[in-house]
């Protein structure tokens, strides 16, 4: 009997392209029996047909024609890594419209157009999976859509950027400064030439419009997502988190409540017995909160040649399965509420504040009565004499209750109006209860 | 237009029936937006109706013959609840012969049977899932079937019993011996009122042969798992453990060797950077590795009534997807390899020795000349004088490094004659490389 193939082109052989095609070759003999018929890469667009040649068994499956590609009717799979907005938008709409089936690990893009994406897949009754979008290896997209459909969830929450978490972690592990963290990890391959996107909360936040997306059944889309990096992030900072009980990571927060969602990305203190707090290295963790499940988590490589790959290709592999089921399109867009997304300074958070008084009688005094015309609550204090030269400050710390960040922000403003107050050194969000 | 309907029934309405009767409440509402189509609880099968009246609004669903839900053509799917071996296995297979869909928690059930069961399954042409039969409301099934399908999967382990890691943990933190830390468990209701399949680790057995089928696409079957409970374990070892930089869990192991399958539960040490050294309370945490996804980690609640409803909901929810799409079967038993399954004398494993010697020169070398006859290299050691009356002793605590079981037992047995051996207080296997 002649084994059943579908086939499949590749846009972009960079690391994941070339993590795919290996981990598609390792299921070669198995793929049939596993998913009832076998998936062959036949194309494989790329921009430099030389460069490319020497990864792959047989170069003729190269091109650099998108057309050539968009216009062959045997291709019934196309698996998008080449990133950015352009052209991988144009190409995964051309080939949604031309009826073949997508996958993608594209979070910028999902982040942005996914309805458009998904609404174009419909159309065509065809699927466009985007599992690698959302911390690389780890299984989260498809749990929140079918696993964990029987929930309303409340929040999902993460470690979704590898690098920041390691940079994070080697200043808190080996009291490094920000800069000295980032060139190691720029050392050592776990940042990019240009950082910016991770460490400043950009790639993060794409990560937390669709899984907040997915786990709210509502569209949130990276605009919609408030934003802050880790830049400035003092070793300092980590010291008093420290003898606070709390680690600081770079969070992605997604919560449902009764006024909207709240979406952000920024630094925070968690507290050292919350799962969170001991993912460290490049590792990447989601954490969620349904009305059944309670609280689940998901850990994991976020990003990588291999562990990408992973959910790429389970990806294929599902789309597959759907071809041989014939029930493509099975499960498409799950949004189909339109909640509204609060502004930031309408969340409810806790804050770490760090700043700099004067070091004489009433101050403590004047600091508190500020903080209480605000809501502000005091949860936990300590004060230092400063190290500085200067030697007529203190240093303070303080962790609020929760309060509305609005109302933080005046107080904060207002403290450091007075003449007591000499600076503001940090303010940081808490996560917790 | 009038909305579709999917009617089923639930077999069983104690703790996880009635979880799910209330999860399929509250997601009412948007069922059909959601799946496509709403499913309805029809019929309830209990052995007390007067008993079972006050937890349903309807109280004409409840019903205590099987028959009667078995004839019914107008039930589709059916929810097995019920646990045990019969007359589960009976119902659940008239179910699948009379066409209709089964979703089971039932993890004695699928670790015994599981083959006869998805067999008749797929000759019905129906689905039979099961994602609460391993860690509750956590999901893994669905993902090593699915996202990470393009794995070869080496390793599935982890926590997969809460009532044992809760009676650890108390252990640990709060120092109690076994018996007290099982009253209090007990007391709290995370034991049952016979905690035998709990503590000595049946549970964790069955879990563990399921999860070994899955991940590595052969069948084992609970028979195949070696099997010790967590009774004989001291709040002594445990603090040796902590010496040692480790913490003691009941850990569910498998692996895929180049020599076969390797399927056992044990207490294990476990070193305090691995992340399942943290996972406390009655939490359950599934920990894997695969070729492409490398380390991951599942988190969560393993057992309750919402978290493991949340799990069947889940599978229903598929279930209903599958009906919509008409596409029943899509994804039956994955169990196509046939690898044998290694006896635990030919694992290698690290092991934790504790044991009674005389106290003068000399003991120590003869231990390690016995040691060095059968292969077994020690990593770490502790001696201490006795605390006990009779002070010509000393314990010794050694961690060896990997070494065959059949091996470490001979050795064992051989120290165990010499008379400067006073008695041999515990082994116990040591998680890791």
């Amino acid at each position: 009997m002649e084994e059943k193939v579908i086939n499949a082109a590749l846009l972009g052989l960079g690391t994941v392209g070339t993590g795919v095609y290996k981990v598609l070759k390792g299921q070669e003999e198995e793929m049939t029996t596993k998913i009832g018929c076998k998936v062959k890469i036949r194309k494989i667009l790329v921009r430099n047909l030389e460069k490319a040649a020497a990864k792959v068994d047989d170069p003729a499956m190269l091109t650099n024609s998108w057309e050539e590609i968009k216009q062959d009717p045997s291709i019934d799979i196309v698996i998008e890594l080449i990133g950015g907005i352009e052209p991988a938008r144009t190409y995964i709409l051309d080939a949604l419209h031309a009826g073949k089936h997508v996958v993608t690990a594209n979070k910028d893009l999902i982040a942005v157009h996914g309805k458009e994406l998904l609404d174009a897949a419909k159309a065509s009754h065809v699927d466009l999976l985007f599992e690698a979008a959302v911390a690389g290896g780890i299984p989260i997209i498809r749990p929140l859509k079918q696993c964990l459909a029987g929930n309303h969830m409340s929040e999902v929450m993460g470690i979704v950027n590898g690098t920041t978490n390691f940079i994070l972690t080697k200043m808190s592990q080996d009291n490094m400064e920000f800069k000295d963290a980032l060139a190691l990890a720029t050392k050592l391959g776990y940042a990019e030439a240009d950082p910016t996107a991770d460490i400043d909360g950009l790639d993060a936040g794409r990560k937390v419009a669709i899984l907040a997306s997915v786990a709210f059944n509502s569209r949130v889309v990276f605009d919609d997502v408030y934003i802050e990096g880790i830049t400035k992030i003092s070793a300092k900072d980590i010291r008093y988190a420290k003898e606070m009980g709390c680690a600081i990571k770079l969070l992605g927060v997604a919560r449902n409540t009764d006024t909207g969602v709240e979406a952000y990305v920024c630094p925070m203190l968690i507290p050292n017995d919350h799962p969170l707090a001991t993912v460290n290295d490049s590792y990447n963790a989601v954490f969620v909160h349904g009305d059944a499940v309670e609280d689940a988590m998901f850990f994991g490589r976020g990003a990588g040649e291999l562990p990408t790959a992973s959910a790429v290709v389970g990806d294929i592999f599902d789309i597959v399965r759907n071809i041989v089921a014939n029930c493509c399109g099975r499960i498409g867009c799950t949004c189909y509420k339109q909640l509204p997304v609060k502004r930031m300074e309408d969340t409810y958070n806790r804050y770490f504040l760090r700043l700099h008084v004067e070091d004489r009688c009433g101050v403590l005094a004047e600091m508190t009565e500020v903080f209480a015309k605000y809501h502000v609550s005091i949860a936990q204090i300590i004060q230092r004499d400063s190290q500085s030269q200067d030697d007529h400050l203190a240093e303070v710390v303080v962790i609020t209750a929760k309060v509305r960040e609005g109302d933080f922000k005046t107080a904060v403003q207002e403290l450091s109006n007075k003449s007591s107050v000499k600076r503001i050194s940090k303010t940081i969000r808490v996560y917790g209860k």
